[in-house]
């Protein structure tokens, strides 16, 4: 199986969205990053790429010279697709560049800040039949196929009302303190027409699609600029009357002190309900009718085909293991490197894996000589 | 900064333990896995390295031909580090090997089957200068050095009581059908004296280490063998007395059915108390004496240095969100590779970020012209 | 101190909110239930009084007679207040008519079922100076009095956003069954304007008064009827703008199959916010700038004054204890009257409490004698 | 039905649990309390039981004074039952002389302070056939019914092993400061040969048994005493062999600072387990072998006959409703009697009512209209 070279564009130093991309397209060694983008000042880019390992020759400060200078390689050594992990504004000039020069697209949402421009991507897409993929993250948990099943496999009944909210605190020092920071996400120019939900009201709406897959037939919405000065909305809420008759409220905020990121969703059929909560993603409570819950975790025999795929680590592993794991290599490597770490410490050394072995003797011995208590043996 | 190489020993197809170590020594960009041994049996280790797209000429089927293969290669391309992830028994021999031959050693628990092993391993550590890191995973959760620096703060005052546990149901359903599957684990000739003592107990005992730096002085112990036929230990309990006092309970079961992977513990402390469980690694609670808990969060403000460190993702956002976006790539490639895919139902594509669009746009025109409801506009 | 004397209306045998006001008022002995009026049928209304030990001339079959029989008593030996616990369409008559009588009144809710009839209730105690308590439940919580202190404190800055839920199940049979049941609630002739509105959405609201205190200035709502043939709501949102530019979500549901009694509550300030889930009343959570929260929890020392008073039991004993001891006594009654039951298995009998102490007595031995088991004796 | 008369011997005006019995034993309007012994001070226990509007001839300052006052009644208005409520020392001599007496007994556990004592009233209590009950509250709980009810049922298969645990912080502060209170539990002859085992341990021992029906076989102990002075424990673990094999451990303290009332057990069954927490005693998990949990909850169709019994309240309302109604009617009362109060706040009054109607009004109004946004109107 050949691995698939990538690009990135965006993703600068401290965009933690552009580190989940890369970390995710490389999860599984189906692709490698290979050029990129991650400023518009030419040093700035090359200093970042140079961090990340790749070849100075594919990093560009323009994402038109890297549709240029990746075409300029033989095809066995160029990107096959393109990761758009920049702000809003960019996306549609971006995609369609790519698309157009036969590169394979996973871009960041939204997929574009106007519905024209959205439309344009899709007719363009399907001409050239490349790869579009909208990087909803959250549908990529093992929980929110198995909600999916759920109300495909008719558990709930039919539809009738949908509770979603994306709720984050994140702008509320703006409040008291409007100059505390700066968001391109409030600058109408790059985000678009909406903060919050541009942001991640477009998130839930998506989360809404693709558990359910009701489509909105009419809206009403209440949006609120809370931060002085502010052109967007940081708060706002959403009536939504489905096709067939089922109700919505999507409800989003990033002026709710205190949160950090509660995506959660409910969805309620005549039979049963369900509510997932991307914070704890791994379990997803079924409500049924007689009054109990089912509460289905990730990596376990009780789910789906789709969301037992979607799991890497058994039950009660959560995924997040891996990150743990890599803090433990970081540490060892800095002391293999040379730089300062304390063994023992920042990762468990060989003090520790003995005392461990030292334990084991001890409770062996205790259980088998029968005597109440067994002092632990040192080196 | 130079990526470093890394072999591998251990990890065949279905260890998730070397997917992790794997995923998690690659997830920075700092190292790459170029070698490993996957099998005793060589066309095994090589079908297997060639699915990881090693060079197969570092593909071993022997860890002593790994070596001898490494460090007959340059020294600027060559192993830097070797993962020790096989069967506990052979890990002895293993560490000792690849100590001696001056390569640098991340090791999956437990150290060795034995205190002796133990103590020698450690000399050789000492003699060589070489990194020795124990793999206890959960240690590299940004969770557990917060817990440790509320211990070292003081905030708990003098610790008096440890309460762990490590509690699993995997083995359960060999107790009413015990031919039902075969493990290692069960095998003393490869497990050691105990096995689950050793495969979970050890982390527990470790957990205390890492969190509390208190170390037991001595044990009383309660060991069953619940499966017919199994000699050694599926469930067991210790009650410890640490050094100054304090009393602590380490319990540890693989027959409790219906758990996962139940890895928890408290600590209470003359003043304070804190409670952790890594099925839900990102929260820790502080049991104040006012009666009060204090819930910290990964990826916030409120962490020690440590802590913060540890996170990769902000706040909210669960470090596995790494996993769903690996997901939603993988879907990507195979649509790539021409292989089988639904795109908009394996993952998000341009039907649906039109959708998102539109949804905006009439929340937008709703929200401005007053109107009680608003039709999304279709395509 | 004298013991109040009460009236109640309406709380049939199958009336679990009767229950509650009758054990409410009764739990600290500072009234006893003497008259009612149990039903409209004059023997029905007998047998349920004789059921809960009245003295038969005191029960009535009609309000008015209820008047008129308590008001020809000597006053040392009437009623002093009534509980007005009959189906929303009567409250207004009722209250109107024990008000004038000079009657004390504790009514559920709603007050009536328009806001002219309300009016005139709250004029006419206004003219009486007689009590007139509405007796919105959830305000009487240790918690809701907590949370209010902490908004009044500063503790969450200004009130920005507030989401309020109170979402029910119980009526979602009726969606594929709509025959299924009858119940007043979906009647307008009793219930009034609404059902899940009047019933519970109410409940929501005041729960935001009674935190918050901020009063709402304009409303958008969309209310729903899912149960074929009803003329009523039974789900419901709405968007709510408060005085000085806080906004809100109040969003009520009946049909939310699979669910309970939520009645939960967040609000969000500048500084912080707070959570409340009625279904788990005895903590509170505020959610800090810093990214931690703060659990508060019933009983405890750090709480306000408002709130320790509301607390009749110590910290982590619910105060739902009092319903388990009350079944205990109920089956200890049920012995002494010579009725079915089984000693030792409806309640902890002799036996088991000579298990007790004779796990007791082994336990002290096995700890002072230093031997490794012991032996419970046996009698 | 005949109302019982009941006595009660301890349970002065600070004791938590003297206000649990009475208010459990007559919740249900099937007793009231008659008779009393509060202190062993005349004066103390007239001034109690007076608060408690008790007939001064029948408030006592000692037990033998109470049997003989009230067998010197009529029949037919004497107690039929005692409370035993007093500290531990007491209830050999209390129950022994009721029983005699011919009065039916409900006794505070422990049953007595050994097991010599608790054998001779077992005795007793098969001679004269009288009431017995050991008043372990949780018993009485709907959830431990249902989880009795799980495995008899077969649900869990065969017990393997159980964790139980009763965690308090309650004498925590006395570890760093031994003198800040006194207790009688601490008091071996009050307290009898433990305190934490005898106060909290025994019934974590009850709780087993009910839910499992197991006897222990033999013990490990492993008792601590961390206060500096306490001769007795105030932490310990004891290791259970049961008879058939099963294992358990039983852990208790009342050091475990930050720590309310946890008494939590889990029973591991060859099948599936099932984990029950006081703390949230109205819901139940039953982990199954498949990696689902099924969530019980109070009040719902899915129980057993014995759990639906046990709910005064339907779903989702928390049986401490009650204790909220009580303290509502308490401020109303208060208001009654002229004291000091605030309407409004204290209580909701006529103006929150007449906001709801104004509310529902409103949002009646604005859903009928379809206009965007309704004022409301103002009394």
């Amino acid at each position: 199986m050949r691995v698939l070279q990538g690009g990135i564009v965006g993703a600068g130093k401290d965009s933690f969205i552009g580190f989940v991309h890369r970390a995710g397209a490389c999860l599984m060694g189906e692709s490698e990053i290979k050029a990129g983008v991650f400023s518009s000042n030419p040093q700035k880019s090359k200093d970042r790429g140079k961090e990340l390992g790749l070849n100075p020759e594919r990093v560009y400060s323009d994402y038109k010279d890297m549709i240029r200078g990746e075409l300029s390689r033989p095809a066995s050594d160029r990107i096959d697709f393109v990761i758009i992990a920049s702000p809003n504004s960019s996306h549609y000039d971006l995609t369609m560049a790519f698309l157009e020069a036969g590169i394979h697209v996973f871009s960041d949402k939204p997929m574009a800040i106007s519905m024209e421009q959205a439309s344009k991507i899709k007719k363009k897409t399907e001409e050239t039949g490349l790869l579009y993929a909208l990087t909803h993250g959250y549908t990529g948990y093992a929980m929110t196929k198995q909600a999916r099943f759920l109300v495909e496999s008719g558990a709930l009944g039919k539809i009738i009302r949908i509770v979603v909210e994306y709720t984050q605190g994140w702008l509320s020092p703006l409040v008291e303190n409007p100059e505390l920071f700066n968001t391109w996400h409030l600058n109408p120019e790059i985000s678009g027409p909406s903060c919050t939900m541009m942001d991640v009201g477009i998130h839930a709406l998506n989360l809404i699609q693709t558990i359910t897959g009701l489509v909105p037939h009419e809206v009403c919405a209440d949006l609120g600029s809370t931060i002085q000065g502010n052109a967007l909305d940081d708060q706002g809420t959403v009536l939504i009357h489905f096709e067939d008759q089922a109700r919505g409220i999507l409800h989003a905020s990033q002026v709710s002190s205190g949160e950090g990121n509660a995506l959660r969703i409910r969805v309620y059929g005549s039979r049963a309900g369900l509510s997932w909560d991307q914070e704890y993603p791994e379990t997803l409570e079924l409500m049924n009718g007689d009054g109990t819950s089912t509460i289905y975790k990730k990596g376990t025999p009780a789910l789906c085909g789709d969301a037992k795929m979607a799991a890497r680590l058994p039950a009660g592993h959560p995924e997040g293991l891996i990150s743990a794991f890599a803090n433990i290599y970081n540490s060892g490597f800095r002391y293999i490197r040379g730089e300062s770490v304390l063994p023992g410490r920042d990762f468990p050394n060989a003090s520790q894996g003995v005392l461990g072995l030292s334990f084991i003797e001890a409770i062996i011995k205790n259980n088998e000589d029968m005597e109440k208590w067994t002092p632990l043996r040192s080196l």
